[in-house]
């Protein structure tokens, strides 16, 4: 039994890690955070945990939450992450860490894209990137793991065996993204409000201004080996849950939607989370799963890859707790093939 | 008073268009028309018309249609379309037809598109295709005027500034279109069901299979005065209206976002339809208008250009609007700017 | 040419008052006005207006209100409207006040439901309550108007029939109501994030814990000539517009359905935004419209009445505008038929 | 292990009886069947399932369906259900019927209300209905088990606890019922499109001609043991899934709503799906699992009774599993804690 602890529990992505570690035998979730103070039970933050966890949500500092558990999921937003993790890891806990602050392998290029220096600066290219379907044997020894963004993941795991592969030039990658409003997190702001969402689509951050889009580039270089370049276009879509991208790369050499299927298929021999499929996915295939769907299609010496996930599950929660079956060696399905 | 019919009135765009009419005092819907026999009122099939258009609908000859009328919206679809309008124009009506049978100049470029053979393929490459922002001149004088599609509208009025401005490269281009539900018709099909549709994002006809591109190169070609060639991803978004597309082409030269936004500004003065916006705008800022709404952003050599309209209204309905308007020698924007 | 104010202009009932004035081509929208500090221009709060109204958007005094305009649309919540309103009225101006501060007859009741002592008790009990279907004839010589509430206007254009009409009990009633999400605001808050409401539903306020019952007890109870009380439970439903009530009240005698319908159609001749309809009406029928559905069946001795509107314009903005309309003297259909 | 059979495989009730049969180790699915012919995979009919779950959607006889499977889920539209059901038992099958053939217990009024003979007469008033919550002793020795129906568990739950322990008078009841879209079945129809429905609510089957009506009187009659009469008015909401009944009953004497709670939740004790709730309850706290969430308000002599569930999981899938589970002695929640 795995003492595990979830730092941040009021956001979406602790709700459905919470959900997920509640199918896992082996895990029993001792401390559930936030910083606000005086916050109620978690069943009464999230309400769907009404009678299925019944834990006040607490204001704990790193070292209370080492001497409950033994295994953090910290989903507290950047900067403050940074600043738990390391007495977390000094406290002897073991950590997969949702949040960006352990992505970017330079500070510089992190204090470019966040804006803050960042304090823990002696971690960032030591800490194992866990996309498990890239590497997974280096994950099982961790004591960190930094866990992949929400469109990164769906970015990276379209285009991987594609460039990879010497299919598509590694650079003027296109990617458009379209992504559910979960994504955007809890905290109440205009932008996300019901009545601007719905009936709506939008682009943000256009002109590679997304803080997604350096982490995309620097896992694809390092998987791939050689220098992937890319423009990225996030969009919000009116629906809850989903990332579906569509990305277009230049093909090196002509090739048939059936070859390159093939060759995705191939890369992904026996990784159970993902599947290449010959139809389109729709967004809705993977929902609530721990699944990535993708397929690919080719036109005027492009291909047009296509992946989609659950941005909240695959995107997020359940790539975290993939990497924490991975770190304690427990089976990497478990818990995520409800 | 011009007397005017609307034929295929039970569909989404023919009720959008009956709302616009009405607004319009030198307007009286004298028909409104059905293949189904024994039809209700028009106000049974469409509930939000009740009180406000008091109808049969009938299932009328076009001879039938032209004793009634002098001008005829034909919301036919296709096929259909080009057996009812040879026959409307010897009647003595003008037409603005909706459907895709007379866009195409190719009879042989249609056959392959459509599966049909054209039977009045002497009308092709002789009928106006009616995109007033490109060539208003053009309209005034025609009898038959052939309605632009909704995908088509949006991805020509955000590209032609920057391809016939020679800012961007005329092929290698790549349209990724985003839609909502109402433009799939409202013939009862599964994919279109709400529980399909709803918390779903998907793309189809992707690899350059839908209808719509040859559309879109014919008519920037032509309107450019370059050959254009396109990569073109259409998606479906949970939304009843509004297509956002994305779209990306290299820069001949660097640019400043800004510059661009001016040339486009520039190429639309005096266009009372379109709104070329500093901002990232969303499909919800034109829905229910006429509008066309354009920006740009640069990354990479590329030029990102974002292009709303609600396919209902301006890429249907509306711009069927304006070109009556034209047609009759109204003001463009009589009853379009509610 | 009547010079309007818009006092509270970022929500989204005054975003449709805007709307709906730029299509009155008597009037003239002279300021708007926000408590923020250098707002920028109306068009960039909300965008859909680019390109149709560009004032800027300011935080003006009542005084500064009465330098510009004649005519105010009062959209601050309630307590601040309390204090704008007679410094409005001393300043010349004409009101329609959107607010709930001068719907209720007593400032005791007030208190109890608001919270507030009301600062301007005085007119409480003389400002006549716009709802122009029961009593326009009150309307045209008015300074002030406190328009009606959403819930309101729903319950008692579809209860007012019946319970004055005698068919029904005018206690034991039940208004089991159901609005879109806009009806909560653009105020940024947890329980209206998109996340949260989408594909989701619920009750609130439910036990007669909303603020709209007693508006409807009083106005029904004056319209009907008896004492009428009900129970009831306001919903949030995922959509953005549209109110639809379900209520339910006992038969005085045995009616049939067509009885009853016929009953509402004699109550309503002659009132151009009321339909009694014969079939059930859904919310998309009235949406963006003036129009109030209403249609009525019956079952064991009990009245089900379902009465349809949109919450922003027959529920806030546009029955505004009819009383705007009544005051100047416009016929009460000025902008509002489109 | 279980041979199970799912029949009427199609539709969306089947798919979330998969994906909850998949989770059970002791199952085994064998077939699933369709009446079309030349169906394809069953993965291809619901994208989801791919790589989940390899079986040829097929169109079997009920003989070849009792060669392949022990037990037989009947997702069969009704008639259909009553045609293969008898075939299937004497086949040897054990079965969940999830249509309404066998819920009613008179053919006279099955006959009334579905506008069909029964076929199977003899098997009404022998079979269990199957709402464990009211009688799980009842279910374990049986060969077929009638699945109630969505609205009709969400109704009974509720209201059962209060006429029972004879805290409200057991006429009168008012059931306003409101239901997401999947409820309407996969079968493409005009109403439930997505452009119909979505931004759009309203009432059908008003004045009490809603099938579930007698249902719910039937069994709550029966299990009560006092004639119940209610009005039952359902509505569509823009929303895939959930049910939230607002129910309201003239107390027989006075009562706080903490008493009424406290009542529920002894009523409810041991029921590991039942949670009486202090708070309101929002369908979305109970999508995607299989419980009822339930609470109670009390406001001028009435009690105002709300229960939210699933309509495919608890209100049929998730419910029949339970059924399955009790007939086959796997502990009630197996599959259904996920």
């Amino acid at each position: 039994m795995v003492k595990v602890a979830v730092l941040g529990a009021t956001g979406y992505t602790a709700l459905e890690l919470i959900k997920i570690l509640l199918r896992n035998p082996q895990v029993q979730i001792t401390a559930v955070t936030t910083r606000q103070e005086d916050a109620p039970p978690i069943h009464m933050i999230h309400q769907s945990l009404f009678g299925r966890l019944d834990l006040k949500c607490e204001d704990l500092s790193p070292a209370e939450v080492c001497n409950r558990a033994e295994f953090v999921f910290c989903c507290l937003p950047h900067v403050a992450s940074m600043e738990a993790v390391p007495r977390l890891l000094e406290g002897g806990c073991r950590v997969v860490d949702l949040s960006a602050d352990y992505r970017l392998n330079s500070p510089v290029v992190y204090e470019r894209w966040y804006g803050h220096v960042h304090s823990d600066a002696g971690r960032l290219g030591k800490t194992i990137y866990g996309l498990p379907e890239l590497w997974s044997e280096r994950i099982p020894g961790q004591r960190l793991i930094a866990n992949p963004g929400c469109y990164t993941s769906t970015a990276i795991l379209g285009l991987a065996p594609f460039i990879k592969g010497g299919c598509i030039e590694p650079t003027g990658i296109i990617i458009d993204a379209k992504s559910g409003v979960s994504g955007a997190g809890r905290t109440p702001k205009l932008n996300t409000l019901f009545s601007e969402c719905n009936e709506s689509m939008s682009a943000y951050s256009a002109g590679n201004k997304h803080r997604h889009l350096p982490e995309i580039e620097q896992v694809l270089t390092e998987a791939c080996g050689v220098t992937v370049e890319a423009i990225f276009t996030p969009h919000l879509v009116p629906m809850d849950r989903g990332i579906i991208a569509t990305m277009y790369g230049k093909l090196k050499n002509p090739a048939t939607d059936a070859q390159l299927i093939g060759a995705a298929r191939e890369f992904y021999a026996g990784k159970p989370f993902i599947r290449v499929v010959d139809h389109l996915p729709a967004t809705k295939d993977s929902a609530y799963t721990n699944y990535c769907d993708i397929t690919v299609r080719t036109a005027r010496g492009q291909a047009i890859i296509i992946a989609c996930l659950d941005n909240l599950i695959k995107g997020a929660a359940g790539v975290a707790v993939q990497n924490f079956n991975l770190m304690c060696g427990f089976p990497e399905t478990t818990g995520l093939l409800a």
